[in-house]
Formats: C-alpha cells, structure tokens, sequence
C-alpha cells in the first residue's frame, strides 16, 4: 500500500515515515508555495532516511492569503493551518493518492485538523488519511527521536528547513512595509529541528 | 524500549502491537477481573502473533462497580470505560511501567480517554502512555488488519475474546435477577473480531 508523507524534513514528519516504513510503500512529498525553494533541503534529508522525495509546488496565492490571516489574527495558527489544509488537499486530489499521512501529533495544536475536518478529507477524496503520530505525546515521540534520528536544534529563523512557516516568514518580510519586524513579533521564535541522519542502531 | 500493550485478543490491539513491534520491546498484558476465565485464549492468541503475554488479574470489585453504571445509565459507555481506566491505572501502577500502549483508534467512542485524562495518567505515573491506532481510521485499521491478520468474526456473544464486555456480560446474566435480558437489551450485538493467527507477507 503506497502510502504519500507531508515531508518538512523535521523531526515530526521523520519520524511518521520511519513509524510507517514497515507497512506501507513509503513516499515522502514536500510542498512548495513557490516562494522559498525548499526542495534541495527536503530532497537531501528524505535521501539521508532512506527514502524518495518528491516536491508539489502549490500556488504563491496560498502564501499570500495565509500572511493576511496572520496580519488580521496578530498569530500565525490560522494562516499554518491554511497552509496545511492546502497541502492536504492538494495531495488528496491527485488521481494515484489512495492513503496520505502527515507528522502531526497528539500535543500540536497547529497545524491539526478536527475529526470532522479529517472525515470530510477522506470522505470527498476517497482516500485514507493517516496520522502516525496522533497516539504519541511529547515525550514519547522525543523518545523515538533520540533513537532513530540525528537532529540539529535551533531557533526557528536559524534552521534550514522546509516547512510552510520558512515560506511565509519570508514572505512577510520581504513584501510587507515593516515585514522584519512584523515576523520578530508574530512568529515567537521557538525550537525548531531539522534532521540530518538516521541513527543505525 | 519496553511497552505493556494492553491485549484482548482482539483486532485493535494485535494490531497496536503489530505497529510498535519494529520500534519497540513489545509485551502484551491481558486484563482479568476473576469473572471469566479469559487468559487462555489471550496467551494462545498472543503466541500465534509472536509475542509474550503475561496476566494482570483485577478485583471483581471494578466489574460490580461497572455493572451498576450500566444499570444506572441503561449503557455501557460509563462501564467500560470505567474497566479500562482501571486497567490503565493498574499496569501503569507497576513499579517495571515506563511505556503503557493499547488499540483505541480515531473512531472510538468507548473505551476512550479525554485528552486531559491521558495527560494526567502520564504525569501521575511518570509514563509514556502510547495509541498507536489513534491517527487511524476505521478503513486505515480494516486495509491493515487485512494485511497483517487473519481474523474470525461473529456476534459478540459468541467470540471468544479476551475483552472486558465478556466478564462484565457474564457477570450480570449470573448475579442480576433477568440478567440474560439485561445483557441482551443493554449490549445491542455487534460485530467483534477474534484474531486467530498473522499473515505471512
């Protein structure tokens, strides 16, 4: 069963792939909105754990709506949410998607869909939505980490990765009058980790 | 890593345990409140998965205490759940428990807990307390069970399982006056599962 991974090369979507390797045809997909490019840093991660990668460009047009959400909130939940619903869609709507798994777990609070968002996904698409990681909690998935993964820790702005929220930072401070400091206030910066290795045990 | 799953001999947990058996040191742990004779068939069941499965035996009080909820209530949503809470706090209780695990999945309704209870279980007893099942659907669960599991199904009067509802069913058709009416109006048949051995891929 071929089963398609929102991968940002972070711990979270990681180690979703390595918890379904062993059951599933993995194949890990990175998404773009065409602002940063982002594909190299996935690509290289994704080969490092032993699986292949592949990039689904999305239309700047998400970008641009997600960074009016957050201007309009003062906080970035909704305009992360956007994005990933996006993804999601996206990936569900393609003619060979049967099964779609993303790294969101049991503590996140974004980007997360509701149970009735979730059933409406797999209802519409036909397609089985997966999330790994929904049973496991903080220290739990810190546990699987430092044992299957090599990681580099640091401030988000600081971490090479290939997330929705490298693209939207940039974006705000790039096209927005004041942007460098709209994106110091609105995004707090925060821990981020980006994986560099599998751990051979 | 060694995890306790909690095991009915049922699809949900061969399966939970099935998914952490590549990541983790798995041993099964099969629930008896002295009302019904369940061990056998769990401990077979086990051994045709290739796992150890040792016996964790409960007061009858938790089933007295349960049946009276379903009486009260006119369902047995409070009661199970009532067991399974029981459950958890005992295995979690043992000074050798550092990851707990068991089958529920998104879809369920019962037994299940809130996200604020699973936190408290954890922080009380300093465990990891893991659902593998949780970011599974109905038809995710049903595609891997048919991989990896060969399954007898039947009315849930005659599957032979493992499970709480057998000795809180048992219990009630022998101590309530119109027990066995009780039982049959209060638990609607449903379909179970009894795995009866793995697949080999």
């Amino acid at each position: 069963m071929k089963v398609k991974v929102l991968f940002s090369s972070g711990k979270d979507s990681s180690l979703a792939a390595i918890l379904l390797e062993p059951f599933f045809d993995v194949k890990l997909v990175t998404i773009n909105f065409g602002i940063v490019p982002t594909f190299n840093i996935a690509r290289e991660t994704a080969k490092k754990l032993g699986f292949s990668c592949s990039e689904k460009v999305l239309d700047p047009s998400f970008i641009i709506e997600a960074a009016s959400m957050l201007i309009e909130d003062g906080s970035p939940g909704r305009a992360i949410n956007h994005l990933h619903n996006s993804a999601l869609e996206a990936v569900c709507s393609e003619t060979d998607t049967t099964i779609v798994a993303d790294g969101t777990r049991r503590d996140d609070k974004v980007p997360l869909l509701t149970v009735s968002e979730v059933r409406s996904l797999e209802d519409r698409h036909k397609i089985k939505y997966i999330r790994p990681l929904m049973g496991y909690g903080r220290s739990a998935v810190d546990a699987l980490a430092e044992t299957h993964l090599q990681i580099i820790q640091g401030e988000s702005d600081e971490v090479e990765k290939a997330d929705y929220e490298v693209e939207l930072r940039s974006f705000i401070r790039k096209q927005y009058i004041n942007g460098d400091s709209i994106v110091d206030s609105l995004f707090p910066k925060h821990i981020q980790s980006h994986v560099i290795n599998k751990k051979i045990s």
